[in-house]
């Protein structure tokens, strides 16, 4: 019996064991699997990327250098642990960003804050000290800091200082607090003070000169790429919804159609990117094409009317899925000034994507705006007509007059976009290359326009009767 | 001559001064605006949120509670300046955030990060010293430093990492640069390094005791708000579309109407919002309704298929401005579908917010949303019988039509809203009250069902056949 009771035992031991080894097998897969999903990613990141690569050398060799600095200057070291020195390599690890304006904007903020804080803490020290008494000293003190911490913390969360000098403000509490902490006890508070401003600059200006001088990446250039990307997705949507969705002999979906339609989507959320950037992009000296003082409001403004445009086109894609619902007759009478629309559109802001890209004023773009107004009234014109529509069931047009609408509401934010451009162009003086004349688009009439210098042929032959 | 001359001189000169004596005047007066501005933006801050206020005073009241630490244990001061102490005083002002998920994130990524950065710094400095050169070791020092750092900073824009850790990641550059570059001259790294981890666990901890003890804001309390005041704000325009816009008898708009019908417009660009919270709710531990590991997930989901509800919504509000285009004939065919569509549509989200507040399931959501979907099928009927069209003018209809084609995508996107609620409602544990049934809802089908047990006698009167 007890030899059963044994083996019985031993085998749950050997269970025991078996399962430990398993999970421990299943452990060491499962980190595996992990690890080289990460090594993956990273290289995938770095492919994508390589500014990312050239920015993490950057940083390594910033650091390095301000750590030779140190090595070389031992009288930085004649408090204990090189307090100092310390100062100087933490502010690299911390003001060192991606980007110049970021970077700059940190330093900046950095440098400036250090000083009012140093500058503040050591007045209220003074101050302290004149009560003379050794009790009273550090209650006046610990009552400042108690005061002065909640009233800039609470200043803090104020919208407009918060956007750009988030930064300033908690380094003017870190040094004010530091500076006041060490006056319990020391009396050397100006000299601490004075040598933390010193290294900090040292720090900060390490950190900038490395990022301006070595393959600097700019906020302000990363924002107007980004704008004209964005043109670029919509444009291409309603490029292939004008030419393929909406053509009666479509074929299937490839995949480069499938990344058009579907580019669009990441439009919705641009927003707070957007205003990040921006923020970075106004610390930003004069670089490239950009001068200071650059426009970068603008660039708001008109991502704001892409990102209209989106949801409009986000609306419009539920639509795809009717294809099948919607009888062949109609898709064939509505389809060509809706496929006018859409591909006019997409050309306009084809066009103001290059436009944007290589800062000139777009050469066509005036016909393509033009064509997409006379298209959207002979949309409208076709779906006032009843005639048009007499023998036809009403329930398969609905869809149809839907996108319809959609589109026409499209081209009014593409003329909005246009306009919109038009004024970046001006304040931020874009090329105006071998083109005829500078945009001029009004959207007080449908009618179509055009300038007396610019005669468009093409628009005056398209014209119709306007509202 | 010459006193013509002098004379105009002096006049020049009183000239000069005025110009000054206004421009002087003129700066003070912008400073006095803009002071004044500020102070009563300030105030309001203070009124809107009061939890600002206590925040800044918890600040206020952690500073000075690791400086009084500093100042009764003299014992930190062992090192010039009393460094260790100021470590502690960095840490708290650096990790202290207004929600406690942010401070904990902050201070765990802080602590563990300042561990592993001084580890990994000693090991090398060790490493290093077997070298036994004097000329080798600094070299071998600065190589390990320019690779490490390097190497992570590349790391840190992995997408995963950044979400979470990249505090941490910052701290261990941080650390391991400071351990290593002291690494040059002192030979007590180690205890360099242990004096710096004790310290900032100090820190950690008042920063994180202070946060969690004293009037707590929870990051995912934050986010439960947010998704629900969403459904808020998309059912007040619903509701507010359905029966004022809607009805032909519409009186003269009211603030109150105007705030309900621009409220969704914030949801549009709440994505980063959502995310940012859900991420520090992650490192929240138990309280009040919300258990460690709540799905937060779960809430980016619903809160996406509320934005594009949203989405679908601005396209709606284009036609806001369509009314005096629509014949009134038109308007009272088609306006009881559609008013139906959109109050029901309404009581749906506005039920969702009130059982996302109280955390329960909601009591009649199943009577609204087969009363949505009854209304939409309505809606889809009017549209596809040609007989309730004829000798109406087909454009008129065209922007009522597309209205309606709109209201009805809204439709499934709130039944979308629905099911993924209910799917937060089960993981989450939500209470059920007094009422018969869990939701249920499918969209694979139009049809109306009912679930078996709770036989809704509205929705069973309106039924009408499914597609």
């Amino acid at each position: 019996m007890t030899i059963v009771v044994e083996n019985q035992a031993e085998v749950a031991e050997c269970g025991c064991f078996l399962n430990a080894w398993l999970w421990f097998k299943q452990l060491v897969k499962s980190l595996m699997v992990k690890v080289v999903d990460n090594a993956i990613s990273a290289k995938k990141l770095g492919k994508e990327d390589p500014r990312i690569i050239v920015h993490s050398l950057k940083v390594g060799f910033a650091i390095t250098l301000v750590s030779l600095f140190y090595y070389f200057e031992p009288k930085f070291e004649y408090q204990g642990f090189g307090v100092s020195a310390m100062w100087a390599v933490l502010t690299v690890v911390v003001v060192f960003e991606f980007t110049v304006g970021a970077t700059l904007g940190r330093a900046v903020n950095r440098a400036i804050a250090t000083f009012l804080g140093a500058s503040v803490a050591g007045g209220i020290h003074r101050l302290a000290c004149f009560s003379g008494s050794k009790t009273i000293e550090p209650i006046l003190l610990g009552f400042f800091l108690f005061l002065i911490v909640a009233v800039v913390t609470y200043l803090r969360f104020l919208p407009k200082l918060k956007a750009r000098y988030d930064y300033g403000v908690l380094v003017f509490i870190l040094t004010f607090s530091l500076v006041s902490v060490s006056g319990y006890h020391d009396k050397q508070v100006l000299e601490m003070a004075e040598t933390r401003i010193t290294t900090i600059l040292i720090g900060c200006d390490i950190a900038v000169l490395v990022c301006i001088f070595i393959c600097p990446v700019w906020a302000g250039q990363q924002l107007h790429d980004k704008i004209s990307s964005n043109f670029e997705k919509i444009g291409s949507f309603l490029e292939v919804f004008g030419t393929d969705y909406l053509n009666t002999s479509s074929g299937e979906a490839s995949e480069q159609k499938t990344s058009d339609l579907e580019g669009y989507k990441s439009v919705l959320n641009s927003k707070t990117a957007e205003e990040v950037l921006a923020n970075f992009a106004r610390w930003e000296p004069r670089h490239g094409k950009f001068r200071y003082r650059h426009p970068w409001g603008r660039y708001l403004e008109i991502g704001g009317i892409a990102r209209d445009c989106a949801f409009r086109i986000h609306a419009l894609n539920d639509y795809l899925n009717y294809e099948t619902q919607v009888e062949q007759e109609i898709r064939t009478k509505i389809q060509e000034p809706c496929k006018k629309v859409s591909t006019e559109c997409g050309h306009v802001l084809k066009e103001l994507a290059l436009a944007m890209k290589t800062m000139t004023y777009p050469h066509t773009i005036t016909i393509h705006i033009d064509n997409a107004k006379i298209a959207a009234e002979n949309l409208k014109t076709l779906l006032h007509t009843n005639s048009s529509w007499e023998g036809i069931n009403f329930s398969d047009v609905i869809p149809m007059a839907t996108v319809a609408s959609l589109l026409i509401e499209i081209v009014s934010s593409s003329v909005k976009m246009v306009e919109s451009f038009d004024k970046l162009a001006t304040s931020a003086r874009f090329k105006k290359t071998n083109q005829l004349a500078p945009v001029r688009v009004r959207t007080n009439s449908w009618k179509t326009r055009v300038t007396p210098d610019q005669p468009s042929t093409e628009s005056v032959h398209h014209d119709v009767a306007g509202e």
